[in-house]
């Protein structure tokens, strides 16, 4: 008898996520890549990167190299609870746990949370990483209405919110789409899930990419109790460090805690370390404003691109942050076909269908803006709007008419 | 109504480890604790490590913290692949995973591999991190025989063997016990698990830590299509680093890949770039016998302070490598309430009960022997045997004689 492997239920129904596999496509550096979710390597701060490794290293190499607490390092977690106690909120450091990437934090929440067959409620569409996360627990998705401001809190009945585990939601800026929850959705949104016992998951890698009018308050600072609140230093710093948290109310903090000891004992005590020396002194208020001004500028010629070459059948959205414009097609355009054709001619994107819990809509794509130069940016867009062009042409119905 | 959480069923069940707790306790410098697991933070290679992340910083820094792939840094794929290419076998790069840590490796193979009730054969005693994770998925362990070789390979049954998802074993210095599996018993448990179909996951964080004698060959290198090997850069290099890696054959590897990318996108790039320009060189074949060194020294002073202070009914074994040391005491000493009365005079150490899946012995423990001075040993040791011999002596049954 040969070794033979049996995969458990949960894992067979894995699939490696569209996006990366369209990824290793667009490696090749003559594609023109709006696919990525990557943010700007241009962005990272080498420099200060450099100085607290050397700090590190020089004050306290043994700790920074030895086991340690799988809460996180204390001295993190009280900046990262100081940091979000905005608003009048008090963020408490024994409600926060230091995570490898939030991506983790999708996994322990997950774990933690999801029995077979539970309710979790849903954007759609949502960031694909938590919906494939949430999935190896087989929970059943309730997909919540959004139109182009984000969750319709005016369509969330009872009937939706009664018995879910939780509600994941990305109000700022989400990914895939770039939209923002307004405040009063926010308040609506907090007041209906507070009145029917759910929690609300909050995940904000984007929440400080805001650069177009003020940022808004985080759920968390709004409702402090009710929201666990996923937060990452990937986009504000660097992520190749995957370094990210989770602030929990005390009680679900103490089994996040567990769980994550089984999943890898605890987050890299050098990567925390470095993190932590390098956001000292205001560094990243000094920092951020610079991957704004960046991505804002990348933003408007990217939106400039699509008002030119686009045709006036698809719609987009104008961000106010983030890393990516959600483009909406004609029905009857089949944005993955669209894709064979873009890779043909060295220009890649991500279609929308797996971004859906259910119900994909094949007729969206999401563009990022922020890794391509201006003239490729140009040139992509370009192509991509002829295509399109000639796709919506020979729509069955166009012929017809 | 309030916020609700409730807590999936896989998580109830979950508690922090015995040993963490514990260790929290020991953190008092006046401690003197046999407990730990950690490695000693003299053998970190500290000069080392701040050459590679100064070198990762001026040639790669972009890559270094930017996202990477989710199989890991590929020359340092390659590389592992080449260092467990011993004993005329061959592994491919395209088999190896890098994972946040060993446990990681734990975490994704319990998610791919076991369903609610799969049969999982596992030692008695075993690594209390491997029961902790593979729980979450709640399987039902089957605990193989041990004596004092580890794995009693002519007690294994076809009955026992059937239908297992798989065999979990540490044969290089377990934790707890620092007992190492013998040739003829590696040959005798690869033949059985073959002849039974189940894959065999070899863990072996301590193969490299062996300080006496020739080091016997993996069970990977002698079965590499039936094995699946997990190991770890903690051990040899520095534990704060967090990095490990599982080699799979190729088909579990690409379940494993999508496990990984859903619990946290990939192993961080800066850490793995560091650890593979540390290795570079041979420099591990020039650093690790300087641990041998340190560690067989340290396993002298204990063995021999044993020897003085310990009463004759306790038994222990004699390790050839690793970091711990098993003691069985006579029946009826509880090591639990030893601890407690151990703690009070500041010595530290784990009982040995919750190392069992299944009928835990409580009148075990274990013993680190890595991290304590010699002087401290000497004290520590001292007063562990009085404390013994006390309890031996108000043991009912001596009383009654």
């Amino acid at each position: 008898m040969t070794t033979s492997i049996q995969i458990s239920k949960r894992a067979q129904g894995l699939t490696s996520s569209a996006i990366r596999e369209i990824l290793k496509v667009t490696e090749r550096p003559e594609v023109i890549s709006f696919a990525g979710g990557l943010p700007s390597p241009d962005t990272f701060p080498i420099e200060r990167m450099r100085w607290a490794c050397t700090k590190v290293l020089d004050e306290a190499p043994q700790a920074a190299l030895q086991y340690g607490p799988t809460e996180g390092y204390t001295p993190l977690r009280e900046w990262v609870a100081k940091r979000l106690s905005q608003n009048g909120a008090t963020i408490r450091p024994s409600q926060v746990l230091i995570t490898t990437g939030s991506q983790q934090g999708l996994d322990l929440l997950g774990k933690v949370l999801i029995d077979e067959g539970s309710k979790v409620l849903v954007e759609t569409p949502s960031y694909l990483g938590a919906l494939q996360a949430f999935s190896l627990f087989q929970p059943a998705f309730s997909a919540m209405e959004t139109d182009e401001d984000g969750i319709v809190t005016d369509a969330l009945t009872t009937d939706q919110l009664a018995g879910a585990r939780f509600m994941y939601c990305l109000p700022n800026f989400q990914n895939p789409t770039g939209r923002r929850l307004p405040l009063e959705r926010r308040k609506a949104l907090l007041e209906k899930a507070i009145a029917a016992g759910v929690p609300v998951v909050e995940d904000d890698p984007y929440g400080e990419l805001c650069y177009s009018g003020d940022a808004l308050p985080s759920l968390l600072s709004m409702a402090p109790e009710n929201v666990i609140y996923m937060g990452s230093f990937s986009k504000v710093l660097a992520p190749g460090l995957r370094l990210g948290f989770v602030v929990a109310p005390e009680e679900l903090h103490g089994k996040l805690v567990q769980a994550k000891q089984a999943a890898d004992l605890h987050t890299p005590s050098f990567s925390q370390r470095i993190v932590y020396e390098a956001v000292q002194d205001g560094f990243l208020d000094a920092h951020i404003p610079t991957i704004r001004t960046l991505y804002a500028k990348q933003c408007q010629l990217m939106l400039a691109a699509l008002e030119r070459y686009f045709p006036s059948e698809a719609s987009w959205n104008q961000p106010a942050g983030g890393m990516f414009i959600w483009v909406n097609l004609p029905e009857g355009v089949d944005s993955g076909a669209l894709l064979a054709k873009a890779i043909e001619q060295n220009v890649a994107f991500v279609p929308g269908a797996p971004f859906y819990a259910v119900d994909p809509q094949s007729n969206t794509l999401r563009l990022s803006f922020v890794t391509v130069p201006a003239e490729k940016i140009e040139i992509g867009m370009q192509k991509l709007g002829a295509l399109l062009k000639t796709e919506i042409a020979a729509l069955p119905e166009r012929n017809a008419a």
